[in-house]
């Protein structure tokens, strides 16, 4: 396999299970960020026949590392270099870790080649959504969705065709902000909103989660990956975490998959699809009691039903939805604005983008920069605190 | 297809598919029981090649009443006009819909004519099951369950292979007497036995949920539907009986089903497999709130433990369980016994039926009618209610 993204988060998870089935998967090659020690580490381990690093200063540094060890890997950089990852002839499985839109057209490029690709990145599908999975279709061959709920949809999803389903329901923990009463929303801190109830994550996918916003590009995930109109693609709170989606027939079944919280599990999956592997990663029903569901509210949690609205529209909008977010996010977490100026940031910038619908990937990072440098110059007009008294329009 | 129990509820509820789905199906033949205005009405409205009664004198009125309305069907009845309408050559798909034994032989010649069997009849897999079970393997045709937890479990099994399969989960109501003190038992009442909380069923089998024998039965039934040990059928009460069973992979995840409460869905299901059909019976899950679990009691169910150890023994034990509790539960109906004599009634017959596997449908008979009559010895010797003071041993 290669790995896109091999010394983060999710392509650390993936090497643990390389780990625990070394007689089952090897490594072809990876690519990292700029985590140049654990990159070395990585090539040190697991010798791959190629590396690439974000920046051709981190792959400087990592051939002088790995000439000093006496390790003989070519390093390659950036853009280019990660395409070559994900590309190796030798790989028939390509992780696709890497966050933002870095991770683009390397995935594209591995569709493309004919591989297997296991999804982490949502970018791929959020803003290239439309154009990744064409591709795959025309290759004939899988996107794996290596998330804890478009992997349970996955699963569920074997109980029948995809022309028998009704609906998928992708369950939403609720965030920290469940239970907060909407006239609270204006004064909510950045560190109030770090405070995610079951999931231990990076900043901004934290800062998405209590905005309910990663629910939303969920939804444009699963119309993507499932070929599901957004009418189709439901959300149910349901704050353990417990259950990961469901899926529902059209004979009235309703199909739902229930795990640990670990990201190991989705990536087993996705390695290893069609097949299961035993792992330890075992939920024990015996300990089981209650789970909670309720509908969410469209109106506390506003950026879910702009991603609704993005869905339905597709294209341009999407793209400007993530790329919006991300900066909002950004905004948000340096204290420029405020946590209802997140939604506000991204309304406009949705708004006021051109709807199109790109045809390649660099049209589709063309209207991200775009709508990123147009969010940027929302956010420096947003007021970090809401005032003391009244509404303030935008 | 055939109906085997055709005036029964199964029966009912099967006819009422057919009805909703008039170019799928055609009713070739059917077996009723004695409810002669039934049968004629089934005769009329759906005009099958054979029809065969449980007994003869039905058999000769329903002649009647087809002659006087000049339909000409060909009336057999007993247990050979079970069997021949259970092997016409025309028919593809059996509903084994008769309560009891009685279903017993029609229902193992079907499998061994090679139709494709849809079991809604207990006894088949509980005093059969060895039987039935490897003749449908040796004809590679599917034995598709049409009840609620073992309907569930097949379509979670579909998300792997059996062999993936580490545990199958049958959600259990608890009954009327989940949170009633053990100490309160030997008082229940029949009125209080017969108030089943989510399922309207037949008397026997409404006893049978209040006792945790019918959960016991499932266990065994799942153990022969899905060849697993029973260490790996394991029961959890829920008594919202929403989630109607889960399957535990090897990888950790699980999966569940969900739906309405209908016995029309598993029939349809069984009917259409591996297909799904639109249908009516829709679970609202924006209405869902709360789902609850525990383990099972099982001092407080002494009749899920009795049916785990026969499970284990399997053969004649299984046979001799599913007798005595008949014979128990009628002798509890009829006030001959009390609540509690039910578990002590089967542990006694089961004890003392000697261990043997049966190699015929008759030899299965045999035993069934042994262990019947000493079950009806035993509960005669019990008393109908408890004394006032003190425990009483048996």
């Amino acid at each position: 396999m290669a790995i896109l993204g091999s010394t983060g988060s999710i392509g650390i998870s993936t090497l643990k299970i390389v780990e625990a089935y070394p007689e089952r998967f090897s490594v072809v090659a990876l690519a990292g960020g700029g985590n140049v020690d654990l990159a070395f580490e990585q090539c040190r381990r697991w010798k791959p026949g190629l590396v690439s690093m974000a920046t051709e200063e981190r792959a400087s540094e990592l051939r002088d590392r790995l000439g000093a060890a006496d390790l003989r890997i070519p390093v390659l950089s950036g853009a280019a270099g990660t395409v070559q990852v994900a590309t190796q002839p030798e790989a028939n499985f390509v992780v696709s870790g890497i966050v933002g839109v870095a991770g683009l057209e390397a995935t594209y490029e591995a569709v493309r080649a004919g591989k297997w690709v296991g999804l982490a990145n949502k970018e791929c599908l959020v803003a290239a959504g439309e154009l990744i999975t064409a591709e795959a279709r025309r290759q004939g061959k899988p996107l794996l969705p290596i998330d804890s709920e478009h992997n349970a949809v996955h699963q569920c999803m074997r109980g029948g065709s995809l022309g028998e389903v009704t609906a998928v329901w992708l369950t939403a923990s609720g965030g920290p902000f469940l239970n907060t009463p909407k006239s609270e929303f204006s004064r909510i801190t950045v560190q109030q909103a770090l405070n995610h109830p079951t999931w231990k994550m990076g900043k901004r996918i934290t800062i998405d989660s209590a905005t309910l916003m990663n629910k939303g590009f969920e939804v444009i995930e699963a119309c993507r990956l499932f070929h599901l109109p957004p009418e189709r693609v439901k959300v149910i709170v349901h704050p353990q975490s417990t259950i990961h989606s469901l899926v529902e027939f059209r004979d009235g079944s309703i199909l739902a998959q229930l795990s640990v919280t670990d990201m190991r599990l989705p990536i087993l999956y996705a390695l290893t699809y069609p097949e299961r592997l035993e792992s330890e990663l075992k939920f024990d029903l015996t300990g089981l009691r209650k789970l909670d569901f309720c509908p969410p509210d469209m109106k506390k949690f506003p950026c879910l039903e702009l991603a609704y609205e993005a869905a339905e529209a597709g294209g341009a909008k999407t793209i400007a939805l993530n790329a919006a977010d991300e900066v909002a996010v950004a905004a948000f977490l340096d204290g420029v604005i405020g946590f209802e100026g997140i939604p506000r940031t991204i309304k406009r910038v949705v708004d006021e983008t051109t709807q199109a619908h790109p045809e390649s990937i660099k049209q589709v990072l063309q209207i991200d920069a775009e709508a990123r440098a147009f969010a940027a110059e929302v956010t420096r007009r947003e007021r970090p605190l809401a005032p003391a008294l009244g509404v303030y329009t935008h």
